[in-house]
């Protein structure tokens, strides 16, 4: 029987989280933007299929159902939709000892009515499915609202399996101004198992809002796991609204692109935040994920299966025929390399635009 | 029955070539760089099969077997690899009626000896494969040296197939300073139906290369067909020594990756300059290939399949519920945007390393 | 008689400051780096009363004496130095009706002792000479303690005449950590007619910082006129610690210059936070003067001597004979340009030193 | 009694010349853009004769007349205009043992005409005057067209004065597309003692154009001394067209500016390319110049005046009580500096008009 997350996490293990399904099925072909919602589990189920087990071979210990913005409300058909997607991640993750995860998002009603009773009504049934199908853990991902996500903890924790939460807010607090500190706070005491923050702003700032919540819940004397997943691009102008606002969302973010090594040192910043659960979201492909598993390797004491078609830090030039390539086969030099973009007619920072 | 390449050609039809395989299955996961090898495709069927179904999607024709690199000398079990190219390629292509190309490329032993006997002997023996599989024509691609490639191009005109050949030169010329209009002239009177240029170098400057084989031709005479599959990266500073020259290959490439609004006008400078065979090599996802297609259906009457999930030069964006997203749903937006790279402290050119 | 510095101040007047003269003087030869000591005032007096002229051309309604860091401590010789300074000044102001302003900055004693006695003294050494000159109006400028500015401030008061305090110091506060509220509520309480700004930062940020002295005089019942003297480079990345901490400087800044169209913006900025005194510091030419002179021309009736050589928006390329020219004959033009740096092995951003 | 310019070159001394007058000028207040002429020598002498003198003090061997542009057609009171600058820099250059140089530039008939009799006259009127002065050689400088410098050419070799001709050509030839090396040639035959660049183009580009104009030179059989007099901003993407193209023209040219050091290397570059005459045009401050008297300094044996107020490679650092301060104090730190524009939303390269 497979080590569930809390006994992972609470034994002191470094846990792996999986990339974002959404931005790169649409790279595919599978899935469209700017709604981002799901139906390529049963449209085409091969294509998520083997998005899964990319994610898995690249070092993910938990593989996350794609039902983002899965509820009927968002899309017609969300009961079956979420029923292929915990098919299909328990499918690719039973070929190894991976994690399932069912995800739960905000809800298209509450920026309108912020009732409860209906907020819940919809998380409630997106769970009604979980519970049929064999689902390890709940994340509550995606909120910008702190009191619609603690809702959401208070439904999905009904469902006897643990539960993480995490917001997609900036250091400065979520949509109502609550700050990260106190997000946690109540986060935890509404029974999140885990709390963290996902998508919508670069790794390094996620992991700073991550340490905000953490020394809220130091002060409050609560004790939870952290976890991070955020974007893979790089996104210095837009601190607060997250990436939505940019000039370049959701069609030309590809110079913003983190590579494997802009990667590596989030997962060590995360490390060292005592942040134990790291993944990805929007923006992370499989090599991004690969690039984490690499650099907790010595803390984990494995590499990814999809290590074997990687050296690490770039070892695998060394045997090239050229000098300059084989310089390039060291920690020190795409560590410090600072990549060009090979667009001298474009800057360098965008301004977002107002909200 | 399905129409050849040249019958689709020579109707004056705009042909779309499907992306790079070996960079992209490297971020999957299933590639080693640099060595580019394409043993997943024993290893992994499943994730080259999956590559195959989304460049099909997205609007290629032609489906080329994984078989780059795949000789002998590169690779011990480059017989079975082959066979089993062949029959990836086919089995994908025949979920509808895309047409297979099987291509070979420069071999190891050119630099060292410039031996015709053992070129041809090698070339030879990957054709002894093809031959027994269905393939619809070849594709001689990624000679440096116009000397290798009418070799290459004589071994595979007597497997009695089209063939295409595409050296991997700049307007500069071939490693022997061979210009490009003279390249083109030797290959077409080596027998081959389809000329033009691969890889190294940005789609601009590969289309301008193509351009310069074109007069070439005129000059002499001679027809052929114009091929262009060009990096999917921004290389203003290499254009002659190829991209492997870039401080940033292969591992920091990133922020040189091409938008999809990029794709489309490099497809429409192709169009313009008379190409008819536009496809990609490294660097092309299956959302740039979509991208030619998009631009180029005017011409062909057509969508792909892939374009179900994008609406028109950021068409779904229209309805999305603000003001500052709506705004980008219109040509007028992406094609003037000069997307920034949020890289504040990176320059946009670097300088290449000598060869 | 020329009307003085608070009697044009309280009838709600503009008035523009000098310019920068150390680093200027630097790139003409005059001023050694990175000393800054104003020794040229004795040894090429031509060089000071030329720029005095030019910054009085280009709107400057007040001329500052070239007495910065000119204490005994820095310069063996400052008596004389001092004497000259305030002699050149009034020179050139006498052309006009410019007035004459002398500044005191911190001393090299203070970081190590702290000592008000020592401070003070030296302070008054320097009130002594300006007491022998007629001299309209005394600024302390560039400190980057509070404390210090008091004790400068407290001397000069004495001096009879009115007194402007300007700290070196970022939004965040003094090097101490004092808010700039509570400095300029000190600075006020000790006597100063003019609080704000000048130095270390660029124009946007120091305007925010004169904000922030406004709020805190506003809070305690207090009143004052607002100084600004920024930076005239863009310094973004360097918001507390201040510009010396650029990887540029003190020999590489050009890339960072600002240009007229930026102080245009920076003007206006300036004013609608209602500040009267707009000047400059390191970095401003007089052509940077001038632009600010030619954006409060509608509020201050007047255009300097120097727009006679200037076009307001660009406005003389109206009759060049090519039609790329005259399109850049308005302020639609100028106002939205991004200018490129030619530097495109260059970043945007270097990274502060750490102080 | 002073020694002669071609006495100097003959020797094989290297000759500094001065930088670009009437940009700076307009910085300083007193010259209008885009027309560039220069009144300002009787409207404000004392202007002129200080930047005479800086320039000088940073090492210029020689003075040039600030005649630029001064055709009575261009100007209605040019004789008087000519006189007055005439006697501006022997004045100065007799302050020490500076040499004197009047130079005559294209006129505006030319492109309408191409009437040499017409063209002639306007040269002859301007030699009278120079004729009636204590000068010491011509330069015939910024002409675009070879023709009408070979006209200009022929005139002031009758004034009896060594002569110099520079083009503001690239190096694909000048408007009619002569190529350089010819130019140089034409240009020697008509009597030219000294051939070779000014303006328009940055320093490396000018060079490598002078280096075409040897060869072609040689290829003749001839011998002249070489000049190089380039802008001092960088311009990578105006090979050809000029800088008046660039979209930053004339307002907005602060971020391409050069600094020191890329002068120096600047310096090196046209010494080893054997050009003896080494100044510089527009964008030139007089510390660009100085950068240049003190590269050259090994060779000359001598550092210019103002290089007492400028310790080399930015010595003057080294006592500096800060760590980061005093590790700029050494060449590898400013030769391997890339300067940061502070500009993040700025691209680096602009797309220049068409002309």
């Amino acid at each position: 029987m497979r080590k569930g997350i809390l006994d992972r996490l609470n034994a002191g293990e470094v846990v792996i989280g999986d990339g974002g399904y959404v931005m790169q099925l649409e790279r595919r072909g599978y899935v469209k933007a700017p709604h981002f919602t799901p139906e390529a589990v049963v449209e085409h189920p091969e294509a998520v299929r083997q998005l899964h087990r990319e994610f898995r071979r690249a070092g993910a210990d938990v593989l996350q159902t794609l039902t983002f913005y899965s509820s009927d409300e968002k899309l017609q058909i969300s009961g079956n939709i979420n029923e292929a997607a915990c098919d299909l991640a328990r499918e690719i993750a039973n070929e190894s000892d991976a994690l399932v995860a069912a995800g739960v998002s905000q809800t298209p009603v509450y920026p309108t009515h912020r009732n409860e009773a209906e907020v819940k009504a919809i998380i409630q049934k997106q769970l009604d499915v979980f519970t049929k199908k064999d689902i390890d853990f709940y994340i509550v991902e995606f909120f910008k609202h702190v009191e619609e996500a603690v809702w959401a903890v208070e439904v999905m924790k009904t469902g006897g399996k643990p539960v993480g939460a995490t917001l997609c807010i900036s250091p400065q607090g979520d949509k109502d101004g609550t700050p990260p500190g106190e997000c946690a706070v109540r986060l935890v005491r509404a029974g999140a198992d885990m709390v963290g923050i996902n998508c919508h702003l670069d790794p390094l700032t996620c992991v700073r809002t991550v340490k905000l919540m953490k020394e809220g819940l130091e002060k409050a004397g609560l004790k939870a796991h952290l976890i991070v997943q955020p974007l893979g691009f790089h996104t210095p102008e837009c601190n607060h609204s997250g990436y939505t606002t940019l000039a370049e969302y959701p069609f030309a973010m590809e110079a913003r692109a983190m590579t494997r090594w802009d990667m590596q040192k989030y997962a060590r910043e995360a490390y060292n935040a005592g942040i134990r659960y790291i993944g990805g979201c929007c923006g992370f492909e499989p090599y991004h994920i690969r690039a984490i598993a690499e650099e907790m390797s010595p803390e984990r004491g494995i590499l990814p299966a999809a290590s074997n078609k990687h050296g690490l830090w770039g070892a695998a030039l060394a045997n090239h025929g050229t000098s300059f390539m084989t310089e390039r086969a060291c920690r020190e030099y795409w560590e410090n390399l600072l990549p060009a973009s090979g667009r001298p007619n474009c800057p360098s920072m965008s301004t977002p635009s107002e909200k």
